[in-house]
This record gives C-alpha cells, sequence and structure tokens, in this order.
C-alpha cells in the first residue's frame, strides 16, 4: 500500500532542504540508539509517506496507522457553495503538504505574521499521515443547492436498540479522518485543517484514537480492544484488491457519479462498560465473542485465523459458538456474504463525572459501499441479538460519503460534485 | 537509565514460558518489516525493560517515554492504614510484573473467575513501562493517623494569579503515574492498578498524554509542545547524577526520613488557548518564550543549546529577551540556581462544550526536592510577569510526596511510613 522511502524532516522540508538529503535504509530507521542525530541543521530522519492522490482516498485500504484523530466540521452560518468549494481547494493543498511530512507553509521569512504551519509537527516525520475527508447528509440539505446531489446511499443511520447517543459526538457536516504513526503528527494535521477553515468551517468534535500499537510489538499481530480480545482477525486486507472493490468501492451502482470510486464511513463512538465486563468470568467473556482470549482462536478451534465453526456442538448438544456471540452474528456467513472493512481506535477520555466510571472504549470506523446492505444491516442484527451489547453503549454516530480520491495538484475533495 | 535487553513478549510470560526465549539484538528489535515473528506461541518480542525495583522510583529519572497515563484516587471512605498498606503492597506485586512485560497473573488456567489482568496488553512489549506512585497532602488528615507524618515539603500549592483549577481535575489522596512506550500499556496499567484498588480507594481523575515522540522521529531532539516550541532544552538529564542529587531527590534535610531518597511532584494541567496563540505574529510568539520557533535557539544566539543570553541588547538598547520572556522567568539563572525536572506531555481532551475551543495543552508534571523552593517560587513569579500568561489557563493542580524506590520484592511504597 505504502510507498517507504527516505524523506527529510519536516524541519528540512520548512527550511526549503526538501530531498536533498533522505536516508532511506531500514538501518538507518533502527539507528535510535545512537540518539546522536537529531539536532543538527539539515539532519534527516526515516519516514514513511502514503501517497496523497489515486483513484481511492488514502487511508481506507491503507494499513491502519496507530494513531487517530477524528474530527468532525459543520459548515458555518451563511455560508455558500463557493465557501465550501474553498475550503476544499485549500484543505487539498495543505494535505498534500503534510501527508509528505512538510509544514504547510514557509514560515520563518514572515516573523511579521501569524504562522501559517502551528509547528509542532516540525522535525518529526511523516508518520504514513493519511487524511481522509467525507461528507455528512446535512451537507445535502438547501444550505448549498446541493439535495439533489446526495446519493442514496447516504442515508441517515436509523436509530437502534441500545443506542445513547449525544447530540455532541455525533454527525457533523464533513469530517476529517486524520492517522499516523504519531500522535503529535495526526493531531497536528487536524488542528491545521480546523485553522484553515475558520470563517467557512466550525469544529464539531473530535476523537482521539490509538490503535495497533505495531510501533512497540514490531510485529504486525491482530492489535487487541479494551476487553482484551483481539480485534479486526478476519478484515479485509489492504492487498485483497477485489474484496475491496466488491464491498468497500462505490461503483457503477451509484445514483451519484461523483461518489464513483468513494466509499461511505460510519463512525461509533462505542463506550465499554469496563467495570461490569472485568467482572465477568473469563470463561463468560470468552462465549460473548467467540474466541478464546489469550489466542483469539474461535471457540473450538486452536488458531486465530481458524475457520470459524458455527455449527459445532459440544457434547451436551450446545453450539459451541453461541447463537449470540459476537463472533457469530458479526460474521459474514451470517450476513448474507456482507463484509464492512473495519477500521477501530480504542479511545480513552477520563473519568465519567457521572458514575465515577471510565469513559474508554472503541472508537469505531468502517468503510464500505453502502451503509444500507452495509452497517445498518449487520449493526440492527447485533443490536438486537449480541451478547456484548450488556457491556457496550453507543454514545456517538455518524456517516459520510467519503468521495474518491484526488487526482492530482489542484484537485479537491469532491471536485466532482463540486465544480 | 534503563537495562535494554530481550525480554519475551507478555503472552510469554501469560503462558508461563518466561525468561526461556528472549531476543536481545539492535536487528531483531528492528525486524518489524518481516511481519512474521507474532501469532506463533512462544513468540518474542525484543523489548526494554526499566527495572522496578531501586534506590529512587523509576519513572522521574528516567528517560522520558512517549506515552502517559497519569491517574489520581482517593481512598475509600472508612477505610483504615492497614487498607492503605495492603493497596500499596498489592499494587507493588502487581506494578513488578507489569513493568517486567508480564500480565499481573496467569488467568488461563481460570477460566470460571474474572480475569485478574484485563488482558489488552497481552502481546505487547513492556515497552519502558514505569509505575510512580505518590501521596498527597489529604492523606495525611485524620483519616489514617498519619498527621504527624506529613513532611513539611508536602504543602498546599497555594492559589497562583491566573489559575482557574476545577476540583475534579485536582488533589487526591494518591497519583499513579504509568509512562510507557505504548499508550496501550500505559493505560492497561493504570486500569489494572485501579481494579486492584477496588473497595480500598477510588479513582478521582485521569489524564492521557503524549510526549517525545521519539519513535516516530527517531532522534532524541527536543520535543515541541502543541504550541510548536521546542520544550526542554535545559532539562535536567538523566546521567546528571550530581544534580538530580542536588535538585530533585530528598536527602537528609527531611524532617520525615520515610522521604529519603523521594522527591516532590507537580502535577499541573495548563490548557493552552492555542486560538489566541496562533493568531499571534511569529516574531511575537518568539519574544513570548524567548526563542526562535524553528531552531530552538534562544533569542540573540543561532543554537538551541547555547547559553541564554540574559543581558544582551540590541542596536535601540532594549533587550534581545524581554522581561516578560517566558525563558527568562523561568531560568535558573534568575530564580536563585533552582533547578526541576520537567517531565512534561501534551494532552488533547476535545472540545469546549462552552466555547466550542480545543481542550488541550501541556500537561505539566515536575520532580523537585522540595515545592517550596521548587515549583513554587518559579510559578509564582511565572503566574506574575510571564508574557505566555496571555495564552495558558492552569486547569487542573495536585502535589504529591512521592517516597523512595522499593527494595525488592515484599516492599511496597512507603512501606518505612505505613509499617
Amino acid at each position: 500500500m505504502d510507498s517507504s522511502r527516505g524523506r527529510p524532516s519536516r524541519r528540512s522540508a520548512l527550511l526549503g532542504a526538501v530531498g536533498l538529503a533522505g536516508v532511506g535504509s531500514a538501518a538507518a530507521a533502527c539507528a535510535d540508539s545512537s540518539g546522536s542525530s537529531g539536532s543538527a541543521g539539515g539532519s534527516t530522519v526515516a519516514s514513511q509517506v502514503v501517497a496523497f492522490h489515486g483513484a481511492h482516498q488514502a487511508g481506507i485500504a491503507t494499513d491502519a496507522q496507530d494513531r487517530l484523530a477524528f474530527a468532525s466540521f459543520d459548515m458555518a452560518p451563511a455560508t455558500k457553495v463557493a465557501d465550501l468549494r474553498a475550503l476544499m481547494t485549500t484543505w487539498a493543498a495543505a494535505a498534500a503538504r503534510m501527508t509528505a511530512g512538510r509544514a504547510i507553509a514557509d514560515d520563518e521569512s514572515r516573523p511579521q505574521s501569524p504562522p501559517e504551519d502551528t509547528g509542532e509537527a516540525v522535525g518529526l516525520a511523516a508518520g504514513h499521515l493519511t487524511i481522509t475527508v467525507g461528507f455528512g447528509p446535512t451537507l445535502f440539505d438547501q444550505r448549498f443547492g446541493l439535495a439533489g446531489r446526495r446519493p442514496a446511499a447516504l442515508v441517515d443511520l436509523p436509530a437502534m436498540p441500545g443506542d445513547n447517543l449525544e447530540a455532541s459526538r455525533s454527525g457533523g457536516d464533513l469530517c476529517v479522518q486524520a492517522c499516523a504513526d504519531d500522535p503529535q503528527v495526526a493531531f497536528h494535521a487536524v488542528r491545521n485543517l480546523r485553522r484553515l477553515a475558520q470563517g467557512s468551517a466550525v469544529l464539531r468534535w473530535l476523537e482521539l484514537g490509538f490503535g495497533r500499537t505495531s510501533t512497540t510489538s514490531q510485529t504486525q499481530a491482530t492489535p487487541r480492544n479494551l476487553m482484551g480480545f483481539k480485534d479486526g482477525t478476519n478484515n479485509i486486507k489492504s492487498q485483497d484488491t477485489a474484496t475491496l472493490a466488491q464491498h468497500v468501492w462505490v461503483g457503477s451502482e451509484t445514483d451519484q457519479t461523483w461518489m464513483r470510486g468513494g466509499s461511505y464511513l460510519v463512525a461509533r463512538r462505542i463506550r465499554m462498560l469496563l467495570e461490569s465486563w472485568d467482572r465477568d468470568y473469563l470463561a463468560d467473556q470468552q462465549n460473548v465473542f467467540g474466541r478464546a482470549k489469550d489466542t483469539g482462536a474461535p471457540l473450538g478451534t486452536r488458531t486465530e485465523f481458524a475457520t470459524v465453526p458455527l455449527t459445532a456442538k459440544d457434547a451436551h448438544g450446545e453450539l459451541v459458538i453461541g447463537a449470540d456471540a459476537h463472533i457469530r452474528l458479526a460474521a459474514p456467513a451470517t450476513n448474507g456474504g456482507v463484509r464492512i472493512l473495519r477500521r477501530g481506535y480504542s479511545y480513552t477520555d477520563g473519568v465519567d463525572p457521572e458514575t465515577g466510571e471510565l469513559d474508554a472504549g472503541l472508537f469505531f470506523l468502517c468503510f464500505q459501499r453502502d451503509p444500507r446492505t452495509g452497517f445498518i444491516p449487520v449493526q440492527r442484527r447485533l443490536a438486537a441479538h449480541d451478547a456484548l451489547n450488556e457491556y457496550i453503549e453507543h454514545t456517538g454516530s455518524a456517516v459520510f460519503a467519503v468521495p474518491p480520491g484526488l487526482r492530482g495538484d489542484g484537485d479537491y475533495w469532491g471536485s466532482a460534485l463540486l465544480a
């Protein structure tokens, strides 16, 4: 997915030394124990850049980075479609620079102005930064003359049993998903796009997440969620282009051609009731998911990636993987073959002031070709029957149409919609 | 500071394979591109362990890890000093295991019980985890019979100009500072200590932070705060044992011998008014700090680590580093030689619901031999005069007596106080 190569640091870029001194070998990338190459002028850091332009937006099929900053915005009052177009153009130029590991402007030469770039990522590597933008259903109301361009697939998500949604954590006209290896790089991206939006859009909500933790474990093992279980075992892999084409990318079926090559993003903030979960027996926890906690193996099997034995029964004639087990209800095999691309991150937002319990859980992101056949029926089934429901609560929800990738410099998100 | 060596993963530890299959070479630590060693039984990940036992607690002079989870606890109603002693003993045993990269218990053999370890760090490396515990002033009230043992240095922090403290982000009987390379490892530590405290202590507040970001930058360059400036240039280094002995570790001067070898921790949640800051001119931003934003060099110098030219004047006879510049007011040279060991982390807590502005800034931690000669006079001076005050607001505050290190298995925090 990613093109890995040596890049100058953001600092070098800021100083105009772009491309002169990249160091790309794995050996250089691992030379952190020397600790001596950081401060001299023109220093370089080995880093990885994900291509910003392409048929699809990066940050969807891209191998999941460790850290997330996800922001929802509303267009400011009295803005018009020209403001939206200008914002997308401005954001695209800034995103192209930031994802390449560069500051959004050369500020050193203008001391008597506010810096255009806020600066906290100067000196840091690109860190696989991806910036993915989507359009919420409300963008297609009467304000921008886009009502006739709303894709049929961009439905308002129906209420689900057990939802306990907060308006301040839900919805939005626009979303920005910034993923990177480094939380400061991801936060910097969202913060600077927000600054560029001043006067045209306002921040509605923001969630930070942490994920694979692969920089520490040095493996690509399936990450664990905050319930301690492996999460994402059977997710769609970035190299599985046929499955992506079938289940994730919008194709010729769309009623809105500007969405071809795009996808639909559903975001759910799923709070885990960790105090209750932690009191449950290990055997019960395993029955809730249908997997062994330590190995991640489906119950009745020995390895994480074994086929889920949905029909197997034990000596008492009982299903080994219970009728209400999460793994059964979420399996494509029991959902008419539907698959969605999950991209979840753990979140921790401190202590709930009302209960004293932890406000932590899963910030669930998923991409699909059509939410009407993807997230919605799967979640309706889960919400009705999943044994996991006793331990979770959906507190935020949003859906966005994610337009296709940008073709090159000058292109912008939704150009086929807004031009 | 740290002993770096190969360690089995937490999973191996859980399965009882401790110490059999460590892989310690730097080459192994860097072999993440192979991506194939993660899931087989008995797999190992190269990882780094910070020694848990020692004369001083780890997590003070230890080189700052990238991620922080900081929790404040209050003892539960009606608990007695025996409960406090039991809690410290339980916590010490769990911390010794977790900092070594192990789960706190072998749960696999007891499926009909709630797991003792919550499991989300299984398979992850130790990640330089340190767990540092402190005692707040309120622990020395009438509840535990410790009023006569309160060190004189453990003063209540005085109110400062510009404080806007929230009770729900301030104070506490106990604190746990967990630092690690990985946020999931740090969070896991706090969460599991909290579980072990059920019935004896309740979580009061929790803050997550991100810091050096050195795993990405592959350098030990000075990190930047969210204002975009390098932060920590002249901090005390872990190898500077003479300075640590003079300014950080409690010595024979203490009125409470149980604190010898300990330190005092001040925690301040410093919100940055980033929207205002971002509108300021670059030249003004640089004058506020007294440093160049890009290089970190003190104004009037060319390199980050140059001596701060406190008396230099420009062609107009004006001080190059202004009278109200942060770097001047915080400098040891203008504070009677006082030095404090800073250990700050950036935080981001979403959007302020009242203003729509970002709730983000610096979670400032500092360690010192005596707050009465360390943080308090320095902060009083800063609060009165610092040009930075226009852009920051202190929203949380706490102080803790941090007892000395644990001598070995069976020892616990404050054993000389509580035994």
